[in-house]
């Protein structure tokens, strides 16, 4: 089978394998819907999570079951399935103590383009099927549905982490797809004020769409600066960090208020010299002693959450299409989509790439 | 000064009493908006709370501050407040171990119509006005302004309580002003499905406004059993219980989960019996093992609850004047108001009394 | 082999049954050491979760691993194991949600003597071996480690469902060996004061232990009266229900102050009536306001729980064979110990039988 | 009256002030017991906070109430009381938020030699009196009681923030005063073992009285590494950090598991360089998104904390007394008492100066 595939840090290209192997609990799974995500920008061009060969890239798709092991119940070839950018060992022990997407170690919970082979197959492979795939409820577009596996998810997971109380003011710092869903999930948790940090105005649209109050830009002057100054130098009761470099913590602290929450859902792909580090800032951490809490996480996955989430699209929550700006046809276009990523033109937010036979 | 009163147990009037004394923490209020609830209905007509003689009703209302104690330092007379239902005792031991609703014993935090002389008065008395009137937002109509004392600080209340994850399904038990709220605030919490058990048209309406998905009448079957069928048997992740007799209870576990939340913010304005008790049902309990919890609560009051509240309005995140449905002008309207909340008539959500010179 | 069951509601005795069959992810366990439970008790005699037929009973147990299935990787013939009384099924949506104790149903964690054969048998079956077992540490006696799957997790959880602060007041209503474990666990959550409520000296020696600083008994007065006075009329912070019958929940909420906790972890055997329920008191209850909530829960299970656990023994934070007050030797012997359970001597806490070849 | 001052960054001495004035809400006491405190040292020598001018130092006391304001309702001149090293203002919106040690700007429950004299004087002043101070039990030694206001509640507060759960594997890194009630609070939370880091064979001995199972020196090698290899590379559930430079989060985070909690008890009172930042180590942190939390706060302070507290050592839960290793008589050692603290000898924990008349 061809794959497009990692090959080096640094480099990209189709390769073959051959079909993965399906084990009692699994399910191989022929794609229909795929997109390229920025994590896979981070992990060939910035080696972020460090080297690896031949790996195939993806973790965001919808498909058709094709084969299922012989202890899989709920699941049958032909089932239309959402399938999540991270897929737990759910009887591991960090699943045991709750942290699902770490089991089996650090970022343990994902698999795809990290461990094994991605998504960007003819045919990939999903451990504990019956626990880590969800049906794509009928009628639901595949360009909603691909948004669920890792954009919803994560970036809920930053709104969610970030303890937001009902009329709580919030900002938001990166208006990627992520950001924008941390937006939307900051909506869904009941924020009052919404700051979203960015400027591209493709993005600015869309943050406005799902809650956004105030869009802040750097072409305006600093922007922890202006947040200060639109809340009389108080701050927020939450940021969301879902963009920036290395010292983007500086920010997110200056702007968080004594007692509030910073909630991390950025992929930190490079840090700051030889030691490899992320700088806090001393007194905006309030020497430590500022009641201010930086929460991370990695993309919960499994199907429970994949159910959740396509409930939220089903029951019109919020609508995952609004940033699917770019829609492909056809399984060669992931390669143009992955680039897309990478050079983010003015007019992306996220590329789409539909499978047809 | 004249104000509405409960005069005894069953019976209210008009009564004259000397204006209240402000002391230096304290602030007295000149009303501009009123309205009456359903609590005040059990406190005359079920003597729920025990008996009263002579006090002056009512707890939901926006005013002009008239006078401030010596020490207060946020507000001067002339300033237009959302006075919150519950005025807490900041300083006192419940509030510090964060149960601000009980300061001074249960209940305590509800002084109006309880402890004190309540806000259907000419003027009225606030304890701490610096932590417990927030200002109105200019632009915000009374109607609006109004709806947050009460029913949008319990209704809300309703919905974080339950624990609602996003994208989980949610049945709202009671669809008066306060069940209302509590769809909404499950809309604001993020819920995916949202049933409504309730059959006034008037409410209904309103309930899908606020995020209803499915509406269940008694008019169709049993309740809890129309939920579990639309549920496949498995019921619902959290109830909000917002209204029903002593015997609710039994229909809210049966329809939760196994591992789920059961929140309660109904007044329960009687009990089963001479031991006046509430029964829970032993199976639907899964024999006190089942994992579902039942969480409880006043309306959290206080200056920042409002100011959020506030925010939750001024941002557009929810309408409250949906559920205005009855508007009077003068002050002696209260008392229509209150009957009508008594009579409950088919068109009626919430009534306002907006006081006019 | 041999099993010890339940012939009927009512009814025990010595049945003969096949071994259980080994699937994949699964293990056939030998028992070394049993304890019977109350737990059982309700099962047989009062038929609480309802009937079963020739089902053998028992679900504490630690025991020599016979056979593995193929898929488990971290167990092998030999191994000598703590058998948690709750085996969830980790794939399971109820777990993937967090509440493992649910798994496939209400209570459908719980499956020794529920839905499947118990541990009283010459061999049992345990599913997901690799997320249900933990290796017996060498050097912890077989008295103490059997009181781990059932005593130590239930009596605990009770503590950690109530939400005891450092120095917090807490009650526990009933010192059995669930109780006594709740004072030890309450002990381990840091409260300051505890009140035991019980009388059998055996027991009110080891509460004292386990660290109750007040020994409340109904020789003296009213209980809840009693613990009223102690602290000026406020109530305590926390109870944890750990026996009595389906009124006790009525003493439970009188103690609870206004903001509190009523952590459940009693099984109730019996309801009230025709209806079967329990009653909350309304007024206890603040009229559902109170912010007093009720937290319940089964036994957590699973490995990681076990080996936490053990780890207080290891590291000697609470010593379990205090418990211990009956030691059988032989596996005839059970009967002897579940007739001892039922009949309640004055000596007794916990028996346990010895396995001896 | 006479007070022992901050003259300025570098410099100390005893200096002439007025009594302070006490507001209706206030208290003047007169102090008994006394601490000097590590972060006194902070703040005079290293400027950790910016620069003071002949601010009175201290914030550990006990103390006779010598007058009271007109609106206080439960204390009296002659109550011995415990005084909070943090008096929140419990008006303020911070504490209506929950964030108490926050009230009005970062740190601002902190005002004890921070901006406004402290505790090292003939009297001090303290805000919110019926707040703010709780009685001496009757029978506590000055020297348990003065360990209360800072080193027992910092101490917890950082096993409370680590979310310890019974029997889980904890690090507290710096075994001053602070990480010992560090290892004593995540003993009363109910950790399994605990791994003490730290050299100084007085604080060791303690350290191991209130719960470390191992105890980790430099001496032997890199104490992370250590750590991991105890632990079979798995590292530690929780991480308490009572000590170390501005590079300690670097340990923290890589013996923290992937999912777990680092709490912050330390006071930076320096950082990195010009930017003056705290690093945090990408790899180790899992590029943000290891589910690994950092948690902070300041200090909870108040009357019912105090209480909470006063009611650890009343029921035997923790002895203070284990920590006060030199016990000076008379105001004016707390010059000698403040040296110590700065010079750490050997044998050295906690100082206590007793006031006699």
């Amino acid at each position: 089978m061809k794959g497009f595939a990692m090959l080096k840090i640094g480099e990209v290209g189709w390769i073959e394998k051959d079909r993965p192997k399906c084990g009692p609990l699994d399910a191989i799974i022929r794609p229909t819907a795929l997109a390229p995500c920025t994590s896979d920008v981070h992990t060939v061009y910035e080696g972020a999570v460090g080297d690896r060969h031949n790996m195939i890239l993806g973790h965001e798709a919808v498909g058709i079951v094709d084969e299922v092991g012989s202890m899989v119940k709920d699941f049958k070839p032909g089932d239309e399935v959402i399938v999540p950018a991270i897929t737990p060992d759910w009887d591991n022990e960090a699943a045991l103590r709750g942290y699902s997407s770490q089991t089996g170690g650090a970022l343990g919970g994902w698999k795809f383009s990290n461990f094994k082979d991605g998504v960007f197959s003819d045919y990939f492979h999903v451990n504990m099927a019956d626990s880590n795939l969800a049906l794509k409820p009928e009628g639901m577009s595949l360009e909603a549905a691909v948004m669920i596996p890792d954009m919803l998810s994560t970036g809920f997971m930053g709104a969610e982490n970030a303890n937001i109380e009902i009329g709580a003011s919030v900002a938001v710092l990166g208006i990627g797809a992520v950001g924008l869903c941390g937006i939307a999930g900051a909506s869904l948790r009941g924020a009052g004020r919404i700051f979203a940090v960015g400027t591209r105005p493709i993005s600015v649209e869309v943050a406005k769409k799902y809650g956004a109050t105030d869009i802040i830009s750097y072409k305006d002057g600093d922007t922890a600066e202006q947040i200060l100054e639109a809340t009389d130098g108080e701050g927020v009761d939450a940021v969301i960090v879902s963009g920036g470099g290395p010292n983007i913590l500086i920010d997110a602290f200056k702007i968080a208020k004594a007692g509030s929450t910073i909630s991390n859902n950025n992929y930190f792909g490079s840090g700051e010299g030889d030691r490899d580090t992320i700088p806090l800032p001393r007194e905006g951490w309030a020497y430590g002693m500022g009641d201010k809490n930086l929460i991370t996480g990695l993309c919960p996955g499994g199907r429970v959450r994949m159910e959740q989430l396509a409930d939220i699209v089903t029951y019109g929550r919020m609508d995952p299409e609004l940033m699917t700006t770019h829609v492909f046809k056809g399984f060669d276009k992931v390669e143009e989509g992955l680039e897309l990523m990478r050079e983010k033109p003015k007019d992306l937010i996220k590329p789409v790439v539909l499978i047809e036979d």
